[in-house]
């Protein structure tokens, strides 16, 4: 058995999942951009809500992960979502990934009953908990109320740590709440509960605060400015860096930004493909599409490697 | 290849799925509840919300498809619910089930990403349409929007019905909203879209607007009384039998309705594994329970054949 893995700290991407015109997973393009994200020092947080990851079925993400592993990219640079609404499904890939030799995986609680107790929850972690059975596990909780409407409570993170201690390792807060970051920071952070903003937006607090960094979906397209940040934060331009990420992130958001992301990484590498995404999302129009560029590029926006990205 | 279905009308019962007590599904108690509501004259939407069906894999799912097939119950009295958030597990689920001569399926759209567009929904179903490509397939659309946040907008009908005629075939309104329901009664029935009310709450008056049945967690408790007034609307005491059903639902619905049915089955039965539920669910108080049974003494609730549904 291999040692536990070691503690995670920077910038992480939940990596967006390529698809082909036919809407099966793209392996080569996902490989190449999952190599590019390791090149730049940005961890891979595969399968996650940018990843289209609920969209994709336990045999699909268990061939994209082996993909991975089959280049040799480093595993403990790797964070792998396992959380679905079935903990067979969620145990699975879970023990996979664990036997990989990945850093951790973002778990997600069960998300299709809503109004569920934190008891509920308590035994759904649990459960998976006693079914790896693996003392290299590290679960990083995944809290994004917005999306998936069941949310992580301080309470039942209080609960989980002292019951696995050493196997909850931290949390991707997406909450979009600052109180609720700020009160996890104060609180699990000093015990060795990672903290990781789930959005580069507060990426300069959560760092002040004492947290591991952030896993956002914008590092997917603006890696080196979101690692600029988490290197630098000291530095006397911090908040100007802080606000120019803000800057790109608000052109993104202004549409669904999954889609939008796509359809920059087609723009950037001339790879229509890129653009595809999975039902229930839906491409920008052209014309949502042409303002989106003229956008970025008056914001100066540059995606300098994207040429290789293209399928070739 | 067969016939095409015939139509559907009547009590179908979302089936709540037994476990043992290590959480694994109990295929031997799903056959004799099953084999008692066909018996009685309901049908089977096995996979539905009271089946926690999301809480299954779909390896679970097609295993216990197989058990009820294997005992040779009538295929064509089985709506297996298929819809998920991945294309290629609903697509997987639902041409089995389409293979086997079940009567349809009930499909809930990708639930996982909140506030889609129309557009989104209307491909994730015309994905599935196509990969299945049978023409066997009727889709009954599983709107329930309390639970999966996710609804099935009477304009997505609309479209749905124009682009597969033949393939739409009806709807499980569990939205709580009876004027959506009198409006799919109104505007989708006359083309032989059949509406079925998510709750015998408002059988009643979906059966006077013309519609084809409902489909109810309470059938796996209440059958009897539920298929009563299906078979006698139109007399003299229906409104009195409506109101009678409607006190039984009250006093289950004051527990989460899934384990209480499930414990309800475990006393009534004197199976106590029958009380298991999956994480995120949970089994209800000891306390409870009490509160919960006195209540249906209170009421004269009654499942006569329930001691048949015991392990063996």
């Amino acid at each position: 058995m291999n040692s536990p893995p070691k503690r995670l700290r920077g910038v992480l991407s939940p990596v967006l999942t390529p698809f082909n015109r036919d809407l099966s997973p793209s392996a080569p393009r996902f490989i190449r951009h999952c190599g590019q994200l390791l090149e730049s020092g940005v961890g891979l947080a595969v399968f996650g809500t940018t990843s289209e990851a609920n969209s994709l079925s336990v045999a699909e993400k268990l061939g994209l992960l082996d993909a991975l592993l089959g280049e040799g990219f480093a595993a403990d640079r790797m964070v792998p979502g396992t959380g679905t609404c079935a903990f067979p499904d969620t145990v699975e890939l879970t023990r996979h990934a664990v036997q990989a030799g990945c850093a951790g995986v973002l778990m997600l609680p069960p998300f299709y009953y809503k109004g569920v107790s934190d008891e509920g929850l308590f035994r759904s972690y649990a459960t998976v908990i006693d079914a790896v059975n693996d003392p290299r596990l590290r679960i990083y909780l995944y809290h994004i109320p917005p999306v998936s409407q069941v949310g992580i409570s301080l309470k039942l993170i209080e609960r989980l740590l002292k019951a696995f201690p050493g196997t909850i390792a931290g949390v991707k807060d997406s909450s979009g709440d600052w109180s609720n970051t700020a009160a996890m920071l104060k609180e699990f952070q000093p015990q060795g509960f990672d903290v990781f903003a789930g959005s580069e937006a507060v990426l300069l607090p959560t760092l002040r605060g004492g947290g591991a960094g952030c896993i956002t979906a914008m590092a997917n397209v603006n890696s080196a400015n979101i690692l600029r940040l988490f290197k630098t934060w000291q530095n006397g331009d911090a908040e100007g860096q802080q606000q120019a990420l803000n800057g790109t992130r608000a052109i993104f958001q202004k549409l669904p930004i999954v889609p939008a992301m796509k359809a920059v990484i087609a723009w950037k590498s001339g790879d229509e493909a890129w653009g595809t995404v999975r039902p229930p999302l839906v491409e920008p129009t052209g014309v949502e599409l042409r303002q989106l560029q003229a956008e970025l590029n008056a914001d100066k926006f540059e995606m300098p490697n994207a040429a290789a990205l293209a399928s070739g």
